[in-house]
């Protein structure tokens, strides 16, 4: 019967479902009764979930009541049949499941907290979906147990989330300087870098342009969370690397299970192995917790009426990767044309 | 003076050592008098960091007192010039970095604590070195964090580590196998497997070997920690790939900083990314620490007495890695004589 709805599912997505993530989908709503969160628990892609939850409804074993989805008996007995469990993270309540003690950012958390009251809401032109406090504040902890931030010269590549402000209250970076778009960022980062005397260096800048010559080989550490095509990620990537001084520098970026299949994560895998020649040296799962977005139900699909729910909690996270550099990567390979803009 | 001292080291090395590198060098020695526990909180390879010490200590940065390696006058002026920080690695104090839940796994672990008492010294000849008893519940407790244990067929290509048993004891497996060499721990296995009545079958392999063909496609999770060579790691992994059922099983394994170079990590991740074709999901620092083995002074280089030094505490660490097949995955490209040897 599974392996039907994977079947039908696959034919609907025009992409491969498996048995597997049914099974996975199931094991998610016996833990959640609400679309957003089976998303968070099974780890799958967005669509993937709506299509086997639509199949899961049309074969009788679930069922829509209001805005919960429920396993029905005949649900339920598949499931016991075939041992699945509801899914649960395990994730250490301590530290969020981070692998971070946080206890020495509590005060520049609460600080950051207030400050970033009234920042501008998250708008679908640029894509934008910011982090909680805890998550940025969480960025820099993390960016100092690996060193990459105690007397480092950091660049934030797009910066919703305010890293370059909890980063420069911190008082931690040699240097923070962060590429914005938005004009409305920019205005509230500045008005923060002035009323806390916090030394940012703000950059209107276009992503899909080059990197101003100044800033190429200037940084220790970038930080982005990019939009999730293929294309999007290697191209803010490859801004962050040209900002890197040389080997032994980091970069940070978050990658979502939600919007990108496990083949979009090898296709960027080998991007960052074979292209960028970058090592990944951490991959920290749910790491990032996102705060819902006004247009989140604007920008998803509308033929299913269990997906036009708003979310009763932030339901959004991504893993954060970091990856270094070594003899060989990324910049020591740009044309004739990239160096002549980037002199050493 | 610390560039040339990164020049001197990349001679006396034969390989490119870099000031950063020399930098971390002295963030640990300020967090750490002792040459293990510098490698510990450095993340760098044994080589590299003896390297570095060696000419620290030339250059008069570092003096040797007994046992213990401190940083001179000279050493912390210098550190001062460059803002060195001591290192720290600002783990989780209630999970110990691995953000996991382990609450629902404590029985387990002082059943298992008990159980293998008088195990198998590690030995020098199958390259062991095992992890401790809440490493090895840990990794079970991940697995079913990851919905890759419970009612699962899980195989484990070498086992000093005794998964096999912890997973079996946890009575969350559908199927336990495992594939060993060493006949010391066959035999410790089979005994506790006999005592406890626990169902795991038990394959005496080398891994250099062709899977058997009736463990080919049979298993939805694999677990191995192999030597750090980059043909090992292949060998292993692809053994344990070619166990796998198809897409959405996952594999698990180790790897140091200690052993592996950045660029080893680079390579590694070419092939996985390339060639045998699986998703990284997890790279998880500092996961698995490693009980201290009697063969560690003979097995390193004797010309430096501060390395010839017991270690104080448990010093070795490896990142988990949790790897899962996709569409395009390795079995899909083995060669027709393989595919022969194993039949769907």
């Amino acid at each position: 019967m599974l392996a039907q709805i994977a079947q039908k599912a696959s034919r609907s997505a025009g992409a491969k479902i498996y048995l597997r993530e049914v099974e996975r989908v199931i094991g998610a709503l016996m833990a959640s009764s609400e679309f957003w969160g089976v998303i968070t628990l099974s780890c799958l892609p967005v669509n993937t979930v709506a299509e086997i939850i639509k199949e899961l409804i049309a074969e009788g074993l679930v069922v829509q009541k209001d805005h919960s989805l429920e396993l029905t008996p005949k649900g339920k007995g598949e499931a016991q049949v075939r041992e699945i469990s509801p899914l649960a993270d395990g994730a250490c309540k301590a530290c969020a499941g981070r692998g971070l003690d946080l206890s020495a950012f509590n005060k520049l958390l609460n600080t950051f907290r207030e400050m970033v009251q009234g920042r501008p809401k998250a708008i679908f032109e640029y894509d934008q979906g910011y982090v909680t406090p805890e998550t940025t504040v969480a960025r820099v902890a993390l960016l100092a147990a690996k060193g990459d931030i105690k007397g480092k010269d950091l660049l934030i590549i797009g910066d919703d989330d305010l890293v370059s402000v909890a980063a420069a209250l911190s008082r931690l970076p040699r240097r923070v300087a962060v590429l914005e778009i938005d004009p409305r960022l920019i205005r509230f980062i500045q008005a923060l870098a002035d009323s806390h005397h916090l030394e940012i260096e703000i950059y209107r800048q276009d992503v899909r342009k080059r990197l101003p010559a100044e800033l190429c080989r200037q940084f220790d550490t970038f930080l982005t969370d990019p939009p999730e095509t293929i294309d999007a990620l290697e191209l803010f990537l490859t801004r962050g690397l040209a900002a890197l001084k040389g080997p032994c520098c980091a970069g940070y970026f978050g990658l979502t299970f939600a919007e990108s299949s496990l083949s979009k994560w090898l296709a960027l895998q080998q991007i960052l192995a074979a292209k960028l020649k970058v090592a990944v040296t951490d991959i920290i799962h749910n790491f990032n917790e996102y705060v819902n977005w006004d247009y989140l139900l604007e920008s998803v699909r509308k033929d299913l009426s269990f997906v036009q729910v708003n979310p009763l909690s932030n339901w959004y996270r991504s893993s954060m990767y970091r990856v270094e550099t070594v003899e060989g990567s990324y910049w020591e390979n740009l044309d004739r044309e990239d160096l002549a803009l980037y002199p050493d």
